[in-house]
Protein backbone atom coordinates (compact mmCIF):
# COMPACT_ATOMS: atom_id res chain seq x y z
CA UNK A 1 0.00 0.00 0.00
CA UNK A 2 1.06 3.32 -0.86
CA UNK A 3 0.70 6.80 0.00
CA UNK A 4 0.25 9.79 -2.29
CA UNK A 5 0.82 13.32 -1.75
CA UNK A 6 -1.57 15.33 -4.30
CA UNK A 7 -0.84 18.77 -5.03
CA UNK A 8 -2.97 21.23 -6.99
CA UNK A 9 -1.72 24.83 -8.07
CA UNK A 10 -3.86 26.36 -10.72
CA UNK A 11 -5.94 29.41 -9.33
CA UNK A 12 -8.89 28.59 -11.71
CA UNK A 13 -10.81 26.76 -8.70
CA UNK A 14 -13.74 24.28 -10.20
CA UNK A 15 -12.37 25.79 -14.05
CA UNK A 16 -9.15 24.66 -13.89
CA UNK A 17 -8.36 21.87 -15.80
CA UNK A 18 -5.52 20.19 -14.35
CA UNK A 19 -6.87 20.12 -11.32
CA UNK A 20 -10.56 18.70 -12.86
CA UNK A 21 -8.23 16.18 -14.85
CA UNK A 22 -6.08 14.96 -11.81
CA UNK A 23 -8.66 14.50 -9.70
CA UNK A 24 -10.06 11.66 -11.86
CA UNK A 25 -6.43 10.13 -11.67
CA UNK A 26 -6.88 10.08 -7.85
CA UNK A 27 -10.05 8.24 -8.09
CA UNK A 28 -9.05 6.17 -10.82
CA UNK A 29 -5.67 5.36 -8.42
CA UNK A 30 -7.97 4.81 -5.38
CA UNK A 31 -10.20 2.35 -7.43
CA UNK A 32 -7.59 0.69 -8.47
CA UNK A 33 -5.25 0.77 -5.24
CA UNK A 34 -8.34 0.61 -2.64
CA UNK A 35 -5.85 0.53 0.08
CA UNK A 36 -3.71 3.90 -0.56
CA UNK A 37 -4.07 6.36 0.84
CA UNK A 38 -3.97 10.64 -0.06
CA UNK A 39 -2.94 13.97 1.48
CA UNK A 40 -3.95 16.65 -0.67
CA UNK A 41 -2.44 20.29 -0.65
CA UNK A 42 -4.47 23.07 -2.71
CA UNK A 43 -1.71 25.86 -2.90
CA UNK A 44 -4.40 27.86 -4.37
CA UNK A 45 -5.80 28.43 -1.44
CA UNK A 46 -3.15 28.98 0.86
CA UNK A 47 -0.46 31.91 0.13
CA UNK A 48 3.00 30.12 -0.18
CA UNK A 49 5.21 32.51 0.91
CA UNK A 50 8.54 33.69 -1.78
CA UNK A 51 11.41 32.49 0.32
CA UNK A 52 13.20 35.68 1.99
CA UNK A 53 16.63 36.40 3.47
CA UNK A 54 15.76 35.04 6.78
CA UNK A 55 14.73 31.86 5.57
CA UNK A 56 18.17 31.28 3.26
CA UNK A 57 19.46 32.07 6.74
CA UNK A 58 17.70 29.44 8.44
CA UNK A 59 18.07 26.94 5.94
CA UNK A 60 22.13 27.47 5.53
CA UNK A 61 22.21 27.10 9.61
CA UNK A 62 22.92 23.95 11.01
CA UNK A 63 19.44 22.14 12.23
CA UNK A 64 21.10 22.01 16.36
CA UNK A 65 22.23 25.49 15.80
CA UNK A 66 18.80 27.37 14.55
CA UNK A 67 17.10 29.60 17.16
CA UNK A 68 13.82 29.39 17.81
CA UNK A 69 13.10 32.30 15.20
CA UNK A 70 15.20 30.39 12.48
CA UNK A 71 13.12 26.81 13.39
CA UNK A 72 9.58 29.13 13.21
CA UNK A 73 10.92 30.58 9.55
CA UNK A 74 11.15 27.36 8.29
CA UNK A 75 7.64 25.48 10.17
CA UNK A 76 6.04 25.71 6.72
CA UNK A 77 8.43 24.37 4.68
CA UNK A 78 9.53 21.63 7.40
CA UNK A 79 5.69 20.48 7.04
CA UNK A 80 6.04 20.70 3.08
CA UNK A 81 8.88 18.75 2.98
CA UNK A 82 7.59 16.35 5.39
CA UNK A 83 4.90 15.50 3.12
CA UNK A 84 6.87 14.96 0.75
CA UNK A 85 9.24 12.35 2.19
CA UNK A 86 6.20 10.92 4.02
CA UNK A 87 4.39 9.54 0.35
CA UNK A 88 5.53 7.53 -2.30
CA UNK A 89 3.70 8.52 -5.21
CA UNK A 90 3.08 12.25 -6.25
CA UNK A 91 0.58 13.98 -7.97
CA UNK A 92 0.78 17.53 -9.44
CA UNK A 93 -1.28 19.39 -11.28
CA UNK A 94 0.07 22.11 -12.61
CA UNK A 95 -0.82 24.36 -15.17
CA UNK A 96 1.39 26.69 -17.45
CA UNK A 97 1.46 30.26 -16.92
CA UNK A 98 3.40 32.36 -19.36
CA UNK A 99 5.44 29.51 -20.22
CA UNK A 100 6.45 28.16 -16.72
CA UNK A 101 4.64 26.96 -13.80
CA UNK A 102 2.72 29.26 -11.94
CA UNK A 103 4.62 31.47 -9.15
CA UNK A 104 2.87 29.85 -6.10
CA UNK A 105 4.45 26.31 -7.65
CA UNK A 106 7.89 28.01 -7.81
CA UNK A 107 7.54 29.55 -4.47
CA UNK A 108 6.62 25.68 -3.34
CA UNK A 109 9.74 24.03 -5.08
CA UNK A 110 11.77 27.66 -3.88
CA UNK A 111 10.37 26.32 -0.01
CA UNK A 112 10.61 22.16 -0.24
CA UNK A 113 14.05 22.68 -2.21
CA UNK A 114 16.26 22.80 1.38
CA UNK A 115 19.94 21.86 1.39
CA UNK A 116 20.39 18.43 4.16
CA UNK A 117 16.77 17.58 3.78
CA UNK A 118 16.03 17.20 0.10
CA UNK A 119 19.45 17.37 -1.63
CA UNK A 120 23.51 17.50 -0.07
CA UNK A 121 25.97 19.40 -0.30
CA UNK A 122 27.43 16.50 -2.61
CA UNK A 123 24.10 17.13 -5.24
CA UNK A 124 22.54 13.66 -3.75
CA UNK A 125 18.93 13.95 -4.31
CA UNK A 126 17.08 12.88 -0.78
CA UNK A 127 13.66 12.44 -2.15
CA UNK A 128 13.98 8.41 -3.32
CA UNK A 129 12.21 6.14 -4.67
CA UNK A 130 9.46 8.64 -5.45
CA UNK A 131 6.94 7.97 -8.50
CA UNK A 132 5.69 11.00 -10.31
CA UNK A 133 2.92 11.66 -12.07
CA UNK A 134 2.00 15.36 -13.37
CA UNK A 135 -0.66 16.77 -15.08
CA UNK A 136 -0.13 19.96 -16.74
CA UNK A 137 -2.45 21.92 -18.71
CA UNK A 138 -1.87 24.82 -21.51
CA UNK A 139 -3.99 27.68 -23.01
CA UNK A 140 -2.26 26.42 -26.04
CA UNK A 141 -0.10 23.37 -27.80
CA UNK A 142 2.91 22.73 -30.20
CA UNK A 143 5.03 22.53 -26.40
CA UNK A 144 6.39 18.71 -27.02
CA UNK A 145 9.70 17.93 -28.01
CA UNK A 146 10.25 19.11 -31.32
CA UNK A 147 7.27 20.77 -31.64
CA UNK A 148 6.55 24.58 -32.73
CA UNK A 149 6.44 26.04 -29.35
CA UNK A 150 8.71 23.52 -27.71
CA UNK A 151 11.84 26.15 -27.14
CA UNK A 152 9.24 27.88 -25.30
CA UNK A 153 8.10 25.06 -22.67
CA UNK A 154 9.90 26.08 -19.23
CA UNK A 155 7.37 23.92 -17.24
CA UNK A 156 7.71 20.35 -17.48
CA UNK A 157 11.65 20.25 -18.70
CA UNK A 158 11.34 22.64 -15.44
CA UNK A 159 9.94 20.32 -13.51
CA UNK A 160 11.99 17.11 -14.31
CA UNK A 161 15.30 19.16 -13.32
CA UNK A 162 13.95 20.66 -9.71
CA UNK A 163 12.58 17.43 -8.59
CA UNK A 164 15.61 15.95 -10.78
CA UNK A 165 17.83 17.68 -8.52
CA UNK A 166 15.38 16.44 -5.63
CA UNK A 167 15.72 12.82 -6.45
CA UNK A 168 12.69 12.50 -7.81
CA UNK A 169 13.99 11.11 -11.42
CA UNK A 170 10.64 8.83 -12.09
CA UNK A 171 8.29 11.15 -13.68
CA UNK A 172 4.55 10.92 -15.67
CA UNK A 173 3.25 13.78 -17.77
CA UNK A 174 -0.42 13.89 -18.75
CA UNK A 175 -0.40 17.17 -21.01
CA UNK A 176 -4.02 18.54 -21.66
CA UNK A 177 -3.24 21.24 -24.43
CA UNK A 178 -4.96 23.71 -26.05
CA UNK A 179 -7.24 24.46 -23.33
CA UNK A 180 -7.97 27.75 -25.11
CA UNK A 181 -9.38 26.47 -28.05
CA UNK A 182 -13.43 25.13 -27.74
CA UNK A 183 -12.87 23.19 -30.84
CA UNK A 184 -9.49 21.55 -29.84
CA UNK A 185 -10.05 21.57 -26.22
CA UNK A 186 -12.31 18.37 -25.80
CA UNK A 187 -10.11 16.20 -28.14
CA UNK A 188 -7.50 16.68 -25.28
CA UNK A 189 -9.16 16.20 -22.41
CA UNK A 190 -10.31 13.40 -24.06
CA UNK A 191 -6.78 11.96 -24.69
CA UNK A 192 -5.88 12.89 -21.19
CA UNK A 193 -8.80 10.61 -19.84
CA UNK A 194 -7.62 7.88 -21.65
CA UNK A 195 -4.03 7.96 -20.69
CA UNK A 196 -5.01 8.71 -16.87
CA UNK A 197 -7.32 5.37 -17.08
CA UNK A 198 -4.26 3.46 -18.10
CA UNK A 199 -1.47 4.87 -15.55
CA UNK A 200 -4.17 4.28 -13.01
CA UNK A 201 -4.20 0.17 -13.69
CA UNK B 1 17.17 61.34 -22.42
CA UNK B 2 15.77 57.77 -21.27
CA UNK B 3 13.79 56.54 -18.40
CA UNK B 4 15.46 53.29 -16.43
CA UNK B 5 13.22 50.75 -14.33
CA UNK B 6 15.58 49.29 -11.98
CA UNK B 7 13.98 45.63 -10.29
CA UNK B 8 15.70 43.98 -7.80
CA UNK B 9 14.81 40.60 -6.83
CA UNK B 10 16.98 38.69 -4.73
CA UNK B 11 15.95 37.97 -0.73
CA UNK B 12 19.72 38.45 0.25
CA UNK B 13 19.69 42.11 1.17
CA UNK B 14 23.30 43.68 0.69
CA UNK B 15 24.70 39.89 0.74
CA UNK B 16 22.79 39.54 -2.61
CA UNK B 17 25.57 39.60 -5.88
CA UNK B 18 23.14 40.58 -8.42
CA UNK B 19 22.01 43.61 -6.07
CA UNK B 20 25.40 44.83 -5.74
CA UNK B 21 26.40 44.74 -9.59
CA UNK B 22 23.38 46.31 -11.17
CA UNK B 23 23.29 48.75 -8.25
CA UNK B 24 26.71 49.57 -9.60
CA UNK B 25 25.82 49.42 -13.00
CA UNK B 26 23.01 52.10 -12.36
CA UNK B 27 25.77 54.04 -11.01
CA UNK B 28 27.83 53.91 -14.07
CA UNK B 29 24.92 54.23 -16.24
CA UNK B 30 23.94 57.42 -15.04
CA UNK B 31 27.46 58.71 -15.20
CA UNK B 32 26.79 58.13 -18.70
CA UNK B 33 24.12 59.29 -18.66
CA UNK B 34 23.88 61.75 -16.86
CA UNK B 35 20.24 63.37 -17.73
CA UNK B 36 18.47 59.79 -17.35
CA UNK B 37 16.00 59.12 -14.67
CA UNK B 38 14.90 56.04 -12.46
CA UNK B 39 12.66 54.24 -11.08
CA UNK B 40 13.71 51.82 -8.98
CA UNK B 41 11.79 48.38 -7.47
CA UNK B 42 12.81 46.20 -4.86
CA UNK B 43 10.88 42.85 -5.43
CA UNK B 44 12.29 41.85 -2.34
CA UNK B 45 10.74 44.10 0.30
CA UNK B 46 7.06 43.83 -1.38
CA UNK B 47 4.92 40.71 -1.47
CA UNK B 48 4.28 40.63 -5.02
CA UNK B 49 1.40 38.04 -5.13
CA UNK B 50 0.30 34.90 -6.85
CA UNK B 51 -2.42 35.32 -9.37
CA UNK B 52 -5.74 34.42 -7.93
CA UNK B 53 -9.35 33.02 -9.57
CA UNK B 54 -10.35 37.05 -9.44
CA UNK B 55 -7.22 38.56 -10.85
CA UNK B 56 -7.67 35.75 -13.82
CA UNK B 57 -11.21 36.90 -14.31
CA UNK B 58 -10.51 40.52 -14.38
CA UNK B 59 -7.61 40.44 -16.71
CA UNK B 60 -10.11 39.12 -19.12
CA UNK B 61 -13.11 41.23 -18.68
CA UNK B 62 -13.12 44.07 -21.49
CA UNK B 63 -11.69 47.15 -19.58
CA UNK B 64 -14.57 49.51 -19.77
CA UNK B 65 -16.91 46.61 -18.10
CA UNK B 66 -14.55 46.04 -15.48
CA UNK B 67 -16.50 46.28 -11.50
CA UNK B 68 -14.71 48.22 -8.83
CA UNK B 69 -13.80 44.94 -7.58
CA UNK B 70 -12.27 44.04 -10.64
CA UNK B 71 -10.33 47.36 -10.43
CA UNK B 72 -8.87 46.82 -7.29
CA UNK B 73 -7.55 43.28 -8.13
CA UNK B 74 -5.82 44.65 -10.81
CA UNK B 75 -4.50 47.82 -8.95
CA UNK B 76 -0.65 46.50 -8.17
CA UNK B 77 -0.57 45.45 -11.65
CA UNK B 78 -1.57 48.35 -13.07
CA UNK B 79 0.87 49.85 -11.76
CA UNK B 80 3.33 47.51 -12.61
CA UNK B 81 2.34 47.76 -16.41
CA UNK B 82 2.60 51.72 -16.26
CA UNK B 83 5.99 51.40 -14.84
CA UNK B 84 7.13 49.12 -17.56
CA UNK B 85 5.23 51.27 -20.48
CA UNK B 86 7.15 54.25 -18.92
CA UNK B 87 10.54 53.23 -18.82
CA UNK B 88 12.94 53.16 -22.15
CA UNK B 89 15.40 51.13 -20.33
CA UNK B 90 15.10 47.87 -18.00
CA UNK B 91 17.78 47.00 -15.67
CA UNK B 92 16.55 43.09 -14.04
CA UNK B 93 18.92 42.17 -10.83
CA UNK B 94 17.54 38.30 -10.72
CA UNK B 95 19.16 35.39 -9.05
CA UNK B 96 18.94 32.20 -10.08
CA UNK B 97 16.66 30.27 -7.46
CA UNK B 98 16.32 26.44 -8.06
CA UNK B 99 17.25 26.31 -11.58
CA UNK B 100 15.11 29.44 -12.75
CA UNK B 101 13.95 33.05 -11.30
CA UNK B 102 12.81 33.08 -7.77
CA UNK B 103 9.19 33.00 -7.04
CA UNK B 104 8.52 36.49 -6.68
CA UNK B 105 10.30 37.19 -9.83
CA UNK B 106 7.57 34.99 -11.43
CA UNK B 107 5.10 36.48 -9.47
CA UNK B 108 5.63 39.50 -11.18
CA UNK B 109 5.89 38.24 -14.80
CA UNK B 110 2.51 36.53 -14.11
CA UNK B 111 0.99 40.15 -12.82
CA UNK B 112 2.28 42.22 -16.01
CA UNK B 113 1.51 39.27 -18.81
CA UNK B 114 -1.66 41.11 -19.36
CA UNK B 115 -3.78 40.79 -22.65
CA UNK B 116 -4.54 44.07 -23.72
CA UNK B 117 -1.85 45.55 -21.77
CA UNK B 118 1.47 43.83 -22.44
CA UNK B 119 0.58 41.25 -25.44
CA UNK B 120 -2.57 40.98 -27.85
CA UNK B 121 -5.03 37.79 -28.78
CA UNK B 122 -2.77 37.82 -31.76
CA UNK B 123 0.29 37.14 -29.69
CA UNK B 124 1.60 40.63 -30.57
CA UNK B 125 4.00 42.04 -27.23
CA UNK B 126 3.26 45.77 -26.18
CA UNK B 127 6.07 46.71 -24.86
CA UNK B 128 8.22 48.17 -28.05
CA UNK B 129 11.43 49.66 -28.16
CA UNK B 130 12.67 48.80 -25.22
CA UNK B 131 15.89 47.49 -23.69
CA UNK B 132 16.70 45.34 -21.20
CA UNK B 133 20.31 44.34 -19.64
CA UNK B 134 19.64 41.58 -17.12
CA UNK B 135 22.17 41.11 -13.86
CA UNK B 136 21.71 37.21 -13.03
CA UNK B 137 23.72 35.37 -10.36
CA UNK B 138 23.99 31.84 -10.08
CA UNK B 139 25.36 29.80 -7.27
CA UNK B 140 27.26 27.20 -9.64
CA UNK B 141 28.86 27.78 -13.08
CA UNK B 142 28.75 25.83 -16.64
CA UNK B 143 25.14 27.04 -17.53
CA UNK B 144 25.98 28.52 -20.69
CA UNK B 145 25.26 27.77 -24.41
CA UNK B 146 27.16 24.34 -24.73
CA UNK B 147 27.87 23.84 -21.35
CA UNK B 148 28.15 21.18 -18.39
CA UNK B 149 24.62 22.41 -16.72
CA UNK B 150 22.74 24.40 -19.84
CA UNK B 151 19.90 21.85 -19.81
CA UNK B 152 19.28 23.11 -16.27
CA UNK B 153 19.25 26.53 -16.72
CA UNK B 154 15.60 27.65 -16.84
CA UNK B 155 16.42 31.00 -15.68
CA UNK B 156 17.96 33.48 -18.39
CA UNK B 157 16.43 31.44 -21.35
CA UNK B 158 13.18 31.52 -19.53
CA UNK B 159 13.23 35.38 -19.41
CA UNK B 160 14.08 35.50 -22.99
CA UNK B 161 10.88 34.09 -23.66
CA UNK B 162 8.81 35.44 -21.27
CA UNK B 163 9.87 39.15 -21.76
CA UNK B 164 9.94 38.54 -25.77
CA UNK B 165 6.32 37.46 -25.48
CA UNK B 166 5.81 40.51 -24.73
CA UNK B 167 7.92 42.63 -27.05
CA UNK B 168 11.42 43.01 -25.38
CA UNK B 169 13.46 41.18 -27.90
CA UNK B 170 16.49 43.21 -27.06
CA UNK B 171 18.08 41.84 -23.48
CA UNK B 172 21.51 41.81 -22.87
CA UNK B 173 22.54 39.36 -20.17
CA UNK B 174 25.09 39.87 -17.11
CA UNK B 175 26.06 36.50 -15.83
CA UNK B 176 27.61 36.70 -12.13
CA UNK B 177 28.40 32.81 -11.64
CA UNK B 178 29.88 30.39 -9.38
CA UNK B 179 29.12 32.79 -6.30
CA UNK B 180 28.89 29.79 -3.40
CA UNK B 181 32.43 29.26 -4.59
CA UNK B 182 34.94 31.29 -2.85
CA UNK B 183 37.86 31.35 -5.11
CA UNK B 184 35.96 31.96 -8.08
CA UNK B 185 33.50 34.22 -7.63
CA UNK B 186 35.72 36.92 -6.98
CA UNK B 187 36.95 36.50 -10.60
CA UNK B 188 33.20 36.22 -11.81
CA UNK B 189 32.68 39.55 -10.57
CA UNK B 190 35.31 41.50 -11.88
CA UNK B 191 34.63 39.97 -14.91
CA UNK B 192 30.95 41.46 -14.60
CA UNK B 193 32.53 44.82 -13.64
CA UNK B 194 34.44 45.02 -16.59
CA UNK B 195 31.28 44.10 -18.68
CA UNK B 196 28.61 47.01 -17.50
CA UNK B 197 31.73 49.15 -17.16
CA UNK B 198 31.55 48.54 -21.23
CA UNK B 199 27.85 48.37 -21.29
CA UNK B 200 26.71 51.43 -19.26
CA UNK B 201 29.60 53.30 -21.47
Amino acid sequence: MSHVLYITASARGEASHSRQISGEFIEAWLQAHPGDTVTSRDLAKQDIPHVTEEFIGAMYAPAEARTPAQKEVLALSDTLIAELKAADIYVFAVPMYNFSVPSVFKAYIDNVARVNETWTMSYEGLLKNKKAFVVTARGGGGYGPGEVRAAANFEDPYLQAAFGFLGVTDMTFVHINNTSNGEEAPKSLAAAREQIKTLAA
